[in-house]
């Protein structure tokens, strides 16, 4: 109830509203307010001698999952795969339209540079565009242990096998004297209300 | 002399400058002009049974200092005390504006809310503010090991030992379920060209 009024205080920003709440001691409440029922793990790798490292979080319905062995290998597997995949993005659709077009417009010059004809560009453009979600995604990218099938197949099968809906929710890729990080995390999509 | 003309066909912006660069084809010489020469580890450390972890990445001087036990040690006990002690920020020079000024905001409503005279509540908001930076900075904070002396000064004591500059470069920690992420990084000031 003082989630909700905060929200409305704050014209439904969540952020703002948890300060307002703060603010009114009410800290605990919109702490509770703020989290996500899920459960699951995180799981590192560390490649290299300490060279490159990976944090990713994989989430499942219970926590009785979280601590099977298939759940905990599947949590290892897609750290390893990070780390040597170096994927940026968890799915698709966590792509920013800025990443898209930049990466499009980084495509069209190199095509435009071999002098051929706009019609021929365009086509090179759409290809190579076609192929990098697979180079980007997490999801997409095939996996490194056997690539016949994605990394998001792999998923699959582990959740035909455990019975729960598992999800990669974020993962970090940090690599020594390297200044660009990985920081990558699913978009939550606002649960529309039922009609 | 490459990147140098990208710098200045872009006005100085780094990252365009290398979309400019990449566009060209020059994209491994950019890659190259963009790395920072710092050796170091990358560790991690994962609590309470998978459902905290951390990854940091610490740097040195050389990679026969990084492959010390000394230094790995101290890699260690770094990550064990981000899960422990989540801080927020690297040093008090990472705390943005944005955050202090937020921060400083809260405590000021909260005080405010005692109905004490404007400059008790003003006493009461620098108090606390004082306390900021030791709570949310990892170099400000008592080490959780050995609460006498802070991150800082336990690092402090390896580079007197092991002779070499030694720097906490960024850090991530994930709680299972838990919204919010901490991605912290040192930020890093320009040079200034010596007269």
């Amino acid at each position: 109830m003082d989630c909700k009024k905060a929200l409305e205080a704050c014209h439904g920003n969540e952020e703002a509203a948890v300060d307002h709440l703060r603010k009114q001691g009410i800290s605990t409440a919109a702490k509770k307010a703020a989290r996500v029922t899920s459960e699951g793990s995180v799981a590192s790798y560390i490649h290299a001698g300490g060279k490159i490292g990976v944090l990713v979080e994989v989430n499942c319905e219970s926590d009785f999952v979280a601590r099977t062995d298939d759940f905990k290998d599947l949590i290892k597997d897609i750290a390893m795969h990070i780390a040597a995949a170096d994927p940026k993005f968890v799915r698709k659709e966590d792509v920013t339209p800025e990443a898209y077009e930049r990466e499009k417009e980084i495509y069209r010059a190199q095509a435009a540079a071999t002098g051929k004809p706009a019609p021929v560009v365009e086509k090179i453009v759409e290809g190579k565009m076609a192929k990098f979600y697979e180079e980007v995604c997490l999801i997409e990218q095939p996996f490194i242990k056997d690539q016949n099938i994605s990394v998001g197949q792999l998923i699959a099968t582990k959740v035909g096998k455990l019975g729960e809906n598992i999800a990669v929710r974020r993962f970090a890729r940090f690599k020594v004297g390297d200044p660009n990080v990985t920081i990558a995390a699913t978009t939550f999509q606002e649960q529309q209300p039922k009609e």
